[in-house]
C-alpha cells in the first residue's frame, strides 16, 4: 500500500425541486453580490428559474461543445465587464467547463448547477479548444467551489441520452480502479459510483419521470468523476479519445461500446478491481454485471454502427498504442488492442 | 436523497518506512524554512528520525493527553519564540492535538505523522480542556494539510493496544452510519474503513510485525476519521462520552464493550446502515460481523470489568437520554437505556 491521493475541497448539497434555495444559499455564502449566471440559450429558461433571487449581474448564454478559445474570451470579457465576483453555471459539461475558462483567469468562485451526469462539476480539470486543438490542464480555481445537484432539472433528459450519459459515467467508475494515479480510495468512491449507477439507471429508464432513479445516477456520476480525477485517464478513455478525435464517434455511446472490451481484457489482471466491480454491480464477475446493465439499457454493442470505418481499425491500433497508460494491469501489444477494436467494431461478445 | 456534503482539501500519503522522506517532500510544498517538531518525550527518538533532514527550528516534547489549556499555551509560546513556519506532529492522538490547538491561534500548516489509530488527524476537529473541562470545536486551520502514514512507526503499539484503538476506529465508522449529519459519502467512506479493519486487525493480531496489516489498519482509521467528523457524533459516541466522564473508564477498551449493543439496539431500524455494514464485514448481519472481529481480536465485553460500578447505570442513563440525537434510526427511552447498558455492564449478548 504506496499511494499520495489528494482530496478537493468541496461543498456537495442534493437538493431536488430545491436548486433555487440552495443555489441563494450557496452565493451568499461566498458573499458575492454581482453574479455571472453561465447556462446555454436551451437552458436560459431552466437558468432563470434556478437563479431566481441571486443578485445576477448578467446572463451569459453563448456556449459551445469544448469551450471554444474565442467563445471563453467573450465570457471572460462579460465578467469583467458586469464586475462579476461569482459564477453561476446551470447546465451540462459544456456549460461548467465555459465556467471553469472564465475562472482559471479571473480567479471566480463558481457554483455549478448540473443537469446531465458528465461530472465536470466534481474536478479540478478545465478544457479550451484553439483552432480545433484541444487543451486540458488541472487548477485549483476551476474547482467548484459548491455544486447543487436538483435531480427535476434533469427530468427532461431523454431516457436514451440519460443512459447513455450514465455510462459515460460509469466509464469513468472503471477506469477509475486502474488510472495511472489510482489509489483505494478512488476505488471505494468508484465502486460507491457503481452501486449508485447500476440501481439508478435501470430506475430512469424504466420511469424516466420519476426522481429517485434520477438522483441515484447523479450520486453516481459525481463520485465517478471524483473518482476518475483523482485516478487519471486508464487504458479505456484512451481508446475512446483517439477514436473520438479520429472519426468524431458520438462521445457517451462510443464509450458504451468499448467499456466491456477493455473490463474483459483488464478484469484477469487486476484481481482487486475485478472483485470490487463485481461486488458493486452485485454479481460473480464484473463483466458479468455491465453486461446485464448495458443490456437493460439497451445500450449500442458495435462500433460500426456508430460510424467507425472498418479500415480505421488498424490507425487507431497505432494511435492507441503511443498513449497506453504504463501501469495498465497487464501489457498492450498491437496485436491485442487489434483483436479488442475488431470485437468491439463488429460487436461480438467481450472476452 | 437530500443532503450537504463538504469535503476538507488534504493530502494524504502511505509511505511505509519512507516517512523521513515523505515528511520532508511535504514540508518542502509547504515552503517551510522553519518547522516545529510536536512529539511526546517518549516518541522523541522516533520523531528525530522521522523529521531528520527538516529545517527544525524547535524540537516541542511537552504533550498531554486532551490537550490541557497550560500546556497548549507553552506550545504556541514556543512557536512564536522560534519562529515557527509550519508544525509536524509525530505521535498518537494527543500529539496531534497540541499541534492543532497551536495552528488555531497561529494559523500554522500541519503536517502529521500519526502513530495510533487515533484518526485526529484527518479531521478539522480541535479540543482543549480547561480546569478539567473539555471544549471542542471544528475549524480548517487545524486540518493538517497533508498527512504521511508509515506503518513502521505503528510496530511498536502492543498487539492489545492495537486491537483496542483498531475497535476504536471501527467505532467511527459504525456511528458515521447515523450520526446527525451522515450522508451517504460518510456511509460509503466508513464500508470501506470497516472493509479494511476487519481485514488488516486481526493480522496485526496474528502478527504484530507485520506491515500489511498495519497498513490496512492505518488505511481504515484514516477512512473512519473522515467519515465521523463529517457525519458527527451518534448515539454510541454519545453514550461512551458520558461513560467516560463519569466513571474515568479506558477510552478504547469502553468503546469496544458498548459498540455491538448500540449496533444491535439501531440496526432493525437503520436497514440501508445493517446492510452496509454486514456487506463490509462480508456476512450475513451486521450483528454477525461485529461479533466475529471482538471475539478474534479478545475484545473486553462487560463495562463491569471495565471498572463502572453498577449503581452508575442509573445515572449514566439519565444523562445520556438529553444527549441522544434527534435523527438516531430508532427512538429511544429510559427503559432501552437501561437494558442496554444493562447487558452491556454485565456482558450479556448483545440484542
Amino acid at each position: 500500500m504506496r499511494f499520495t491521493h489528494r482530496t478537493l475541497s468541496q461543498r456537495v448539497r442534493f437538493a431536488s425541486g430545491d436548486a433555487a434555495a440552495a443555489l441563494a444559499e450557496e452565493v451568499t455564502a461566498l458573499g458575492a453580490s454581482r453574479v455571472m449566471v453561465i447556462a446555454a440559450a436551451g437552458k436560459a429558461e431552466v437558468a432563470r428559474r434556478v437563479a431566481d433571487g441571486l443578485p445576477v449581474a448578467h446572463w451569459h448564454h453563448e456556449t459551445a461543445m469544448h469551450v471554444p478559445l474565442p467563445v471563453a474570451e467573450r465570457a471572460r470579457a462579460a465578467a469583467r465587464e458586469h464586475r462579476a465576483d461569482a459564477l453561476a453555471c446551470v447546465g451540462g459539461g459544456s456549460t461548467t467547463g465555459l465556467a471553469k475558462a472564465v475562472a482559471l483567469t479571473t480567479g471566480l468562485p463558481i457554483v455549478a448547477v448540473p443537469t446531465t451526469y458528465a461530472g465536470s462539476e466534481a474536478t479540478d480539470v478545465w478544457g479550451l479548444t484553439d483552432n480545433g486543438r484541444k487543451t486540458t490542464g488541472a487548477d485549483d480555481r476551476v474547482l467548484p467551489r459548491a455544486i447543487v445537484y436538483d435531480a427535476t432539472l434533469t427530468l427532461t433528459l431523454p431516457a436514451d441520452l440519460s443512459a447513455a450519459s450514465g455510462l459515460n459515467a460509469l466509464a469513468h467508475c472503471v477506469d477509475a480502479m486502474w488510472g495511472p494515479r489510482a489509489d483505494p480510495i478512488d476505488r471505494a468512491l468508484a465502486g460507491e459510483g457503481i452501486r449508485a449507477l447500476r440501481t439508478g439507471l435501470p430506475q430512469v429508464a424504466d420511469d424516466p419521470a420519476g426522481l429517485p432513479g434520477r438522483e441515484l445516477a447523479l450520486y453516481g456520476a459525481y463520485l465517478a468523476a471524483v473518482a476518475f480525477a483523482s485516478a487519471g485517464s486508464g487504458l479505456h478513455h484512451k481508446i475512446c479519445h483517439v477514436l473520438g478525435g479520429m472519426f468524431d464517434l458520438p462521445h457517451a455511446r462510443t464509450h458504451a461500446v468499448v467499456l466491456p472490451h477493455v473490463l474483459a481484457f483488464n478484469a484477469p489482471a487486476a484481481p482487486d478491481a475485478e472483485a470490487r466491480i463485481a461486488a458493486a454491480f452485485g454479481t460473480g464477475t464484473a463483466i458479468a454485471g455491465l453486461d446485464l446493465l448495458r443490456v437493460r439499457l439497451h445500450a449500442p454493442t458495435a462500433l460500426r454502427d456508430l460510424g467507425m470505418p472498418e479500415d480505421g481499425i488498424a490507425a487507431a491500433v497505432r494511435a492507441v498504442l503511443g498513449a497506453v497508460p504504463a501501469n495498465n494491469p497487464r501489457p498492450v501489444t498491437a496485436d491485442d488492442l487489434t483483436a479488442l477494436l475488431r470485437a468491439a467494431w463488429e460487436g461480438t461478445e467481450p472476452r
